[in-house]
């Protein structure tokens, strides 16, 4: 089969043909991918950057963790989807028998592995995952919008931990997971949603899926925005989606008293300088997030996009064929689109 | 000045004058009433049914309590509202000082009085209230809005009691309140919402203000049709607000397990049969409603009115002069309207 | 092996010889009982009432849903447990990938199976369970202890949904479970515990267990009393352990405003005469229980019986050898007895 | 009257006679002071370091925030308390009318007063404060208890927002409110209790006061320490009473994922370096506070005091008679105490 792997310790992928993979253990599914979508961690190892070289372990690795497909075959302990159903699948792979897996906590197991970053990715023609990883979705969502369930699962997590009903909403960053955040804030009662973004082609994304105001933070001061917005009381709930100290600082700086913040951004260095004593004097609540809660936020995301109450269509920007994937991951690397999809197989 | 007076034990009101309240305590505020809006305990007191004989103490009492209005006078230690300031009140008057009121929680202070109930209400042209109930609001709220945010406030705190995140709700009741909390639902991330009603001219309201499903319980078992739209699962949340206790017993039953429940009826008998078994089954959490957090509540419904959020306009129905009060009396009391809200002064 | 059987569709039970039972599934445990203990459930399968003849399907069938013991085999699949763990297990037996099995709520999984009663129990010297209902535990908890985690768990899920730190609360029931529920609110934080029982017995037992007040609700009435020692303000928490319709109802009545009420309790009929109105103009929180959060709670008691916070050896009264079972279940029945068990097999 | 004041600026207080404080306005108490204690912020003041010298406006000031009296005046509209209730009262001095004062959140007021800072304190025979920060206790608390609840507030506000059943907790920082978040927290149901303790004295003190483990973190690891009670998954719960960066990171890195903490402690600088990225990966709920919940964390402290369940006697160590203020201070300053209680005037 057809697949796009990092073979060498150095720039871009190739598409080669590997061995289609088989099911081995008797939890495991053989899914025929159709679609799957690029993220900002498959553009690092494209890249492969600092990050990627300390991070991933062996080569060659199919890449991708991101994907809709069909499931043809299942091992015979294998009871949650069947042949013929059509599935999303976490990245993260739970031990499923530890402490957090059997805690409601799967996304955070103690032996977690990464699909994609641990193992063979997504981006082939086949793959096969252990069903504790997927969920049967209904036909009637768009495979484009159901392959980009995963990240959109991350912006969910982060925007549910708080009630945004008749919230004042700061949302840092609007890379494709910010933009998730903003179309879930307007959809959750927010009431009006502030985005600071420094990219203009972002910015613009942001406007078009429903921001009530962008900020540019290199030319105005988002504190002094927020606190002119709100007759100096402040946000009532911070989204940090960009991983930048300084954003997540201004964040902290804009909340109200007794505020929330969620912070799904990952910093490039593992200390960074906090305003802990701002955040103290406020009585703050912050969520630090990663993954999606498993199954929660799957859940909520496909009675969404089967109810047509979560539109992603000005989110997902770009589809490619999946021969062309090098004009992808640049288009992707450039900053010039939201989520780019690439379109694997036909149904 | 002019005030709709119940003067004797019997139906009906009469529109009176009476001498203008003035200012008693040092946390007083008078009030110069423009809008007022009918409430279901006005009707039942303008019928003088049961309910009203016993619970009203003493006549000749004005009636009312749901209304906006312009400060016009404020005693010397009043600091939140100033005159000019566009207010709406709440209801429940509490003492400010006990346990409840100390701990969030006046809406059920020890001490609570019912405004119009236990005190002259606020069809007339003035009313003196104490700054403990008072909310100043932003002038670009419509003040027919404004005058039915009391009501309102009960459907947000009977709805946000709930997470509607992705949810199937059931709605049992379609009077203005439950038409509101239909309103609320549907901005909050409800992912369908099912109405069950009886009245042919509220299923037709019902599914105007964006009911996805209206069921006449009469005709079809609520109880199957939600088991049928989510594959015998149930629903997520329940909000009762039809005080029926076969319309009770069906959201009951209808709800999957560890779903949720929010009960804003009062029934005509203090006990009722009630489904228990099957909620201890389900591992429900029920949430039982009265009045409106204070002032959570209030803060929530002027943002979304503020911002644009929440619409109305198909239910505030009716708009009736002052002195046509009988008129409207009648039509509420028929059924066959929305909310009602009648035009005390212009601003 | 020998094992505890209801033999006929009659009162009583047999001790019999009957085929050991092996590992047929790759997720099977097989495991030595070591210890098990007596519910109230066991009691009317002993009794045979009306409950058990409408409640078992097939006999014969072995009893029992309480155990301690250890594992001796595992199926190929099995991960969480090994040779030689001491185990304890749920009775509530989950298929594991339903909506909520994987959304943390197993014990209202759609497709449950209850041990004891819809498949064979633990009354017998082998049992094979399925590895999702086990939890190792640390060698240093007494056994009588471990085989009574099963009705802990009921106690621990009740108690743990309502803080109740600094609280009044209010028990209806001392039976083995509302001593339990006793025990653990007086670690959990609770200022004074109030519970409301009629045997003398029991009554006895509560006060040993710690309990602050008990009253005979025969004698005395329990709202008076404990709005006596509120100052009529009522109980913080309510924990209705009893399935008496009476006993719920002077629950509900004690409860302050925005008090939290937690039922386990399951009743005669299923329809039950409730004061819904009192209900909701206290604005409460009333949490319905079943069974036993998988697996907080057994986390939860192994960490507390573990460290010696929670000291059962008030509840626990009696051992019984497996042989004298006859003796066991009529003093069972007798309700002269805390939690009583049989004592199967030597570590 | 005798105040201890703040007369110049520099090192030291002075006893002083200064006349006594009458009532303005018509919420105002005059209160009989009968103990008071130290705090410390009273040593910077005393010491008058750099954050004194920064924060201190006006000179001369009566300093102390802590204290039980006796009521024995008040204002017109004073309905809280009369003449000869036993109060203690917030240091934290809230308006009472802005949003949030009118959601249940005055301990952070956006026009917040800090009582001995901002104004004149309790360190006097009579002080007159707002009626919105008192509250009556009962007579049954002893007084040195009293006298020390505002921050033991601090320690339950810390403390109770987080679950601490069945948990492992750890404590950074075993200064009196450090010490106070140990006894709450045994009496929490937490199951075991680690304290990171650097002074000898205070490490001997947190033994004393129930923890089951006192690290000293020059000497040992922390996280290492933690990792290896809880077999590498970590601390359910992190309460950081130090101010100092190094033990925040030790308690972040310490916490299991999906761990809770609790930051009272403020820092040296307004930025600290932080694990955000550690944070991040765990999915961790970070509570920041500052003052106390008025008045849900009063009510509470009062209640476990009533009822005997929350024992000082290890916590307040030292009484002095007023006029022996220095050498409390000098005591109090050498980090050789626990809390150490004023006697003003007798009952």
């Amino acid at each position: 089969m057809k697949a796009i792997v990092k073979v060498e310790p150095k720039k871009g992928f190739s598409l080669v043909e590997v061995n289609e993979p088989t099911i081995s253990f008797s939890h495991d599914v053989k899914i025929k991918v159709l679609k799957a979508s690029i993220c900002g961690t498959d553009v690092h190892i494209y890249k492969w950057d600092n990050w990627a070289k300390n991070r991933i372990k062996s080569l060659p690795q199919i890449d991708g963790h991101e994907f809709v497909g069909k499931v043809i075959e299942v091992g015979e302990e294998v009871k949650n989807v069947k042949p013929g159903d059509l599935v999303v699948g976490d990245s993260h792979i739970p031990c499923g028998h530890c402490y957090h897996c059997r805690n409601g906590n799967m996304h955070v197991c103690q032996s977690l592995k990464i699909l994609g970053v641990d193992t063979n990715g997504v981006f082939s023609e086949y793959i096969v995952l252990p069903d504790v990883v997927l969920l049967k979705i209904d036909e009637s969502i768009p495979l484009e919008y159901a392959s980009v369930m995963e990240p959109l699962g991350n912006a969910i997590f982060t925007t549910t931990v708080a009630d945004l009903r008749g919230s004042l909403v700061l949302i840092t960053g609007a890379g494709p997971i910010g933009l998730m955040a903003l179309a879930v804030s307007k959809i959750s009662g927010a009431s009006f949603v502030v985005v600071s973004e420094i990219s203009e082609y972002r910015s613009k994304m942001a406007k078009d899926v429903g921001a009530d105001l962008v900020i540019n933070p290199v030319n105005n001061s988002v504190v002094d925005k927020i606190m002119e917005l709100t007759d100096g009381l402040g946000a009532d709930v911070f989204l940090e989606m960009s991983g930048n100290e300084s954003a997540l600082n201004d964040g902290i700086l804009s909340l109200k008293n007794t505020g929330v913040a969620s912070i799904l951004g990952v910093y490039p260095e593992d200390r960074i300088n906090f305003e802990m004593n701002a955040a103290v004097f406020k009585n703050l609540t912050i969520h630090t997030i990663t993954g999606r809660k498993m199954f929660e936020t799957w859940y909520l995301s496909a009675s969404w996009l089967k109810y047509k109450k979560l539109d992603l269509s000005k989110i997902v920007t770009h589809q490619f064929d999946f021969n062309n994937f090098e004009e992808a991951f640049e288009l992707m690397a450039s900053g010039q689109s939201g989520k780019i999809v690439l379109n694997v197989a036909a149904d």
